[in-house]
């Protein structure tokens, strides 16, 4: 039985989809804050600032790939939220803990920046990206199973919310695995699916992707 | 006697309202300035990697303790926002009060984060709590005397809303004064509490969160 | 006359209204990053943190400031923002131009708050203030002119606008030349003004703050 | 054939606007991270904290130089959003694309203010504006192709849109060419160009601008 407080609170559809544009946009201009100009005391030439930018050329492909995901995840969350007709409470913190994961992108991209050949960074970054989905099926199924949703979704739209995730989950696990080859190998492969998710490429079996 | 220029400031609803959203969304996106990945020139293996990542794991507590606190401030917020009927000058500088004390949250909880065993610290906390429950509470009991609440607002809810303040309050104070004993146990009952306001299990007698 | 383009861009109100908020609330959080907890290492009991937290208590004084005077300018924007029946492209321009002058004022703060005491800092610090003013100014006079204002706005409402403003410049005017007798003066006075300006106390003679 | 997830994605044209909101907000107030106040131990007079003040004086050229850049960006992206008629997964993704190098403007706007006199650090600046160009050109592009844009949109509005974003990246391009003379030369022609859109003044020729 709820009590009356939590009855009232987090019904603000309006509200519910504000707060992530404004968690997104800082989370993606924080991104770039990893990358630096390099001190003005170290460089005397434009040979000497020429290789200066050179060495931290790598740091923008983390960058370039943490962009991709929180592009993603900020239209997967968007995706569901247009689909709501109303909110409650509860989904409000499950989209809230969403946003906490989301938040830890920049500091798991600054760690894997830096930590380009360890196996560890890769991981924690790979948890993260684990987290998000995870959260986003959570939201999900519980707007689902609280009659949440518009009526006029369905059920086939519902399924292919889900099977999306997990199929890129499946996925992203994939990539992880393969730093047991090289984290090279995994951060490639992570950023060819996500290319894919991005650019959307028209497949011929359209099922492979849900 | 007001002057024309108070009459007319501070009245628009839906600005009150996005204000927050961009507040509490840097906020959140702040709290995580605090991890910052280990330095590059101090690790050699993945070991040491390993070794580093552990060392600042225990940061994550009070991160995690501020985005409850954030989570729980912004719905209590925008719960009340969404049951004014209009809102006047006064009201919009409550709320840029308000708005003040949530962007103290980043430093208090880097300085426990910094300083986790220090009674200092999470006095400081624990007022940074205190005011932002203090700030709603003002807020709202402005609302209801000043009629700028809607109309199909029951005095049941308006004081289920400064019910559920003051006990979360009495609570966060019972949290602070078991520092006495230490400061994990006191972080560790804030966090019981901001669980219970997040998660808001069905507890038998509902009487007792109002 | 007028290039096609420039008669097609600036002209939607939600998005010149949204992005100030934006602005407004990074700013306003950015301000805190001034505020930073003590170094772990120089602090080895409660005793020693109590006195690195006096120490850094005089550095609220401009964060309260700078808030308030964020507060007083963003309410100041949204009451011009609200009277308006249309936008064109110049008045956005001039609103970006104020938006830039916003975004200073986390630096004259954090200048002020490191240089208390020094006259250099505290005239950077009126210069964006007037600034701040100048730019209000400006909007409000091209919305007026160009007739971009709702038609409900009387004369005498756009009379008060334009009075606020200058009322407070001359009284931010005479609070930093009060810096020829000590900053800690100037200081003081300007928080009188904007206690004033936030707090609106109803003086017996309205007339005075327009 | 188009998978049925990429059918319902990235539809909603209030969340398509109010993501850039936020991250133009972030980036505008990043910029300044990069003006500091010098440190405290370094000033003992009035005096010296002028000459300090002096001394960072001129990295306020980049700083509004930049703040142009993005309010020049901002407007055209929100011209071309308010001409929507809906929106699509592909084109949410080329905006994500622009706001990717918006995103950038911070960093290569402190490069600049770093290394004011590198050609290499100019260069970069200039592949910033280039790519924010182009990205531009291609979310239009992609809009026009597909249909997207309202039906109110005259061939010449679509074509005027296209003209000045590749007339003012000509420009560009010739600011970039001067710095084998100088990069003064260049940044002086840029922030001119700038001024040109910004002010936008009532040329003889309105052919000129497009």
């Amino acid at each position: 039985m709820r009590s009356l407080y939590n009855r009232i609170a987090g019904q603000n559809l309006d509200r519910l989809a504000a707060l992530p544009d404004g968690v997104f946009a800082v989370a993606m201009t924080l991104l770039v804050l990893d990358l630096r100009a390099p001190a003005a005391e170290a460089i005397h030439s434009e040979r000497e600032l020429l290789d200066a930018l050179l060495a931290i050329a790598p740091r923008l492909v983390p960058y370039l790939m943490s962009f991709l995901t929180l592009g993603i995840f900020w239209l997967g969350q968007q995706a569901q939220l247009d689909r709501l007709a109303k909110s409650d409470r509860d989904l409000a913190w499950m989209h809230i803990g969403f946003l906490c994961v989301v938040c830890l992108v920049p500091f798991s991209t600054a760690l894997l920046a830096e930590f380009l050949t360890f196996r560890a960074a890769l991981l924690v970054y790979w948890v993260n990206l684990l987290l998000l989905g995870l959260a986003l099926l959570v939201t999900w199924r519980h707007a689902w199973r609280t009659k949440l949703i518009r009526d006029d979704t369905t059920s086939e739209v519902v399924d292919a919310i889900c099977r999306r995730i997990t199929i890129a989950q499946a996925l992203y696990a994939v990539g992880a695995a393969l730093c047991i080859i090289s984290t090279y190998w995994s951060i490639a492969f992570i950023v060819l699916i996500q290319l894919n998710y991005a650019l959307a490429p028209p497949w011929p079996s359209p099922r492979r992707r849900g």
